[in-house]
């Protein structure tokens, strides 16, 4: 059976060299599938309210996260899929220590604010020190190193939303970047405006990049609101001191892992979709906007495809873990697949909100699935981007070495609000959007894996 | 010259009483009194932004208070006001502790919540029970004391945002009487959905009714997304473990007060009217909507019918304290105050947002008073309530006796999201609302002080 499925492969493999058979399904077979999920889907829902509720918190190495794990694979097999097992490797285990801000002279008052990821650690009883405030990440550089060393060091910004996402980069780069430069320069420690758009009275935790062998100052992230307390409390002009105790731990290796499922394609030499999120979350909230979303709705979107019949492509679900503390699992996922060839790969890691726009970067000669893509995705309201780029968080790495991609860009007006938050909660989806992501996504896989075969029935559900 | 005034005085009573002067200001006068607080108010947010910046919250009966009380002292002397003073009190001095729930099987995660005020306490370690929910506290009334024994109790609810906070009182029974309610069951300890609005991860603090000698077992108040991720593990259908710990302490009596200032009235014999707010908060936020705003909306109101000229009755301000632990300062003002009369009492405790109906209960003797005050209003868009009804806080204990009073009403539908919640903060409050106010008030205080002599310009700023 298996020498006759080869053969038949080998055949028409052969066979479609010269002419080939086009694997880009009726638009109205698609149009179906999207409606279906559009209208029905619940998978998704059950996927994130079961991982959130049964669950909850997934930080990367964690005992959480590895019941995570354990949560993963036995939905996935449970819903079908092929091949679903654990991919592993090891890492540093970071835990969360007493975290507590207070402002001594002039006007005695805590405020609020959280660990970054890799924060130093402060010792037990904190430090105690001037603040000396930036408004941006440039006049921290440009300071001279006696005006930050011995003290306390303080960023804050303006971070507002947008539908692209767009702030986070520019404002992200105070938690990114300011630990390693106030550490260069001497500083005690730093305290950045959370990399958020909301005014709620969280911190925004969120991994730095620190470069080889650089490691982090105390550092942390005031809630906005405190943010903008201090810089009030600053205003007033005189000299304001802060007690500042940090005390996160490296906790040497833990056990982490990537989680990958299948739908078998019809002819597995064919290069397969990779489609995913990241399984892991900050330990604050519950991760259901992330990425426990994006998980439910790629595997969602691959199991409507799976009960629909069988794609020609193989479709591969990846659920990374370690995503938060720097694509750890996506860098193992990479360094373990590097024979693989991908048709294309795909990420949902922005919320649960409705995806606005798709871009492509799937080669000049898949122009007809890019365009097949766009028609078939403008009635949920999706506008065309490009067709030369795409993006994700862990699928960056392979995307960097010339795979081809496709980003579902997602309306990330709200995703900052609640972003590395104790609000990342399953009560912030809203069901009806989180379907539309259902129905791209659907619509993406009936395009993309190749046109499905022996459909079930006509209309899926 | 003290005695040549009282003769003035008792001359005019003798004078009045056939045929009373007229003592409603000209409809003009309000009205320009009224436009220019809308536009150009700047008292109350100077005031509710300097409080909740230079001292933050301001506990009752704690170091904070007494800072908060000075503060108060300082800045309406500076503002021009006459007998500026402080009655104190004393009163138990609440201290919070750790605080934290934590569920153990069948699905390992912390949830968040916070002490009640009144909690008791349970031992350093925390204590580890079976949870036993009930959707109301009617069901809690109605269940067997076997059903509760030696159990964590949970009392959920559906309370959710109506303009006129009405759900306060319905759903905010769970956290006022569950705890005593458990008790005499024999409960272990109690945690209810808090009463709040909103879906952010804060417990909502709050006071119980406790009656004489009763104590509370230790009882907090879940967070909203928390409270629905407990009927989640519930609906499971497997028993659920809760590891509670809550170690509020009460310190032993601590010093509190009323603050007290006055814009005195051309005719001292006359009964005054009262104005005021509370100035202590809850421990979680600044205290910025409750009740920073309220202060400053009174205050800036008497401050402009002050800049203006001078009134007939003599306006006093309370900045009451204590009123979140249980109407402590308003219960010492009335025991201190006995032989005072008032022509109306009316206090500012329902957040920052916009006034929206005006309830009146001066008596039908004054019926042209609240008739003046519901046309000078209407143009802010306030709609007419009652002439027999008033209600308030701290200014209940008055009202219960009889005493004249009038309620302006403001829009509670955001209030709940945030009452008694470290999201009380100055960010929360709107500018233009917050002058809607103080003209509401600047309005009330023009008709009801019975006009304004000399005024020192046309057109006050």
């Amino acid at each position: 059976m298996k020498q006759l499925l080869l053969a038949a492969s080998a055949l028409a493999l052969t066979a479609a060299a010269p002419t080939p058979v086009p694997t880009i399904p009726a638009p109205a077979i698609v149009a179906a599938l999207r409606d279906d999920a559009l209208a029905n889907d619940h998978y998704a829902w059950d996927i994130v309210e079961g991982l959130t509720t049964e669950v909850g918190q997934r930080l990367a190495a964690t005992e959480a996260e590895a019941r995570a794990r354990d949560w993963a694979v036995k939905r996935l097999t449970a819903m079908g899929f092929a091949n679903v097992h654990v991919e592993p490797y090891a890492m540093p285990v970071f835990q969360r220590g007493a975290e507590s801000a207070e402002i001594v002279p002039p006007f005695p008052q805590k405020l609020v604010l959280t660990a970054l990821g890799n924060s130093g650690a402060t010792p037990p009883q904190g430090v105690i020190a001037e603040v000396v405030a930036f408004d941006s990440i440039d006049a921290l550089k440009a300071a001279p190193d006696e005006a930050v060393r011995g003290k306390i060091v303080f960023v804050d910004h303006h971070m507002t939303a947008n539908q692209d996402g767009s702030g986070y980069g520019q404002f992200g780069q105070p938690r990114r970047a300011g630990p390693t430069i106030a550490g260069h320069k001497g500083a005690l420690a730093i305290v950045v405006r959370s990399a958020g758009t909301d005014h709620h009275r969280y911190g925004h935790t969120g991994a730095q990049s620190l470069g080889p062998g650089v490691t982090s100052i105390p550092a942390g992230a005031l809630s906005v609101p405190d943010a903008e307390q201090l810089m009030r409390i600053l205003a007033r002009g005189k000299p304001v001191t802060m007690h500042l105790t940090l005390t996160p731990k490296y906790l040497g290796d833990g056990p982490s892992g990537n989680v990958v499922a299948e739908v078998p394609g019809r002819d597995p030499s064919l290069p397969a979709v990779l489609v995913g999120g990241h399984l892991d979350s900050w330990d604050l909230g519950t991760g259901a906007i992330d990425d426990g979303a994006g998980v439910a709705i790629a595997t969602a979107a691959a199991k409507r495809i799976m009960d629909a019949g069988r794609p020609l492509r193989t479709i591969r679900i990846v659920w990374f873990g370690a995503e938060e503390p720097g694509l750890i699992g996506a860098n193992a996922y990479q360094k373990g697949h590097t024979d693989d060839r991908y048709f294309a790969v795909a990420e949902s890691d922005e919320g649960a909100d409705r995806v606005w726009k798709i871009d492509t970067k799937l080669g000049a000669e898949h122009q007809a699935e890019a365009d097949a893509l766009f028609a078939a995705t403008a009635p949920l309201g999706i506008v065309k981007g490009k067709t030369d780029s795409a993006s994700g968080s862990d699928i960056e790495v392979m995307l960097n070495v010339g795979t081809p991609g496709v980003t579902l860009h997602q309306d990330a007006t709200r995703y900052f609000d609640i972003h590395h938050t104790p609000d990342d909660t399953l009560d912030k989806i809203d069901a009806a959007q989180l379907r539309q992501n259902v129905a791209t996504w659907t619509t993406m896989l009936a395009v993309l894996s190749g046109g499905i075969a022996e459909p079930k029935r006509r209309i899926p559900r």
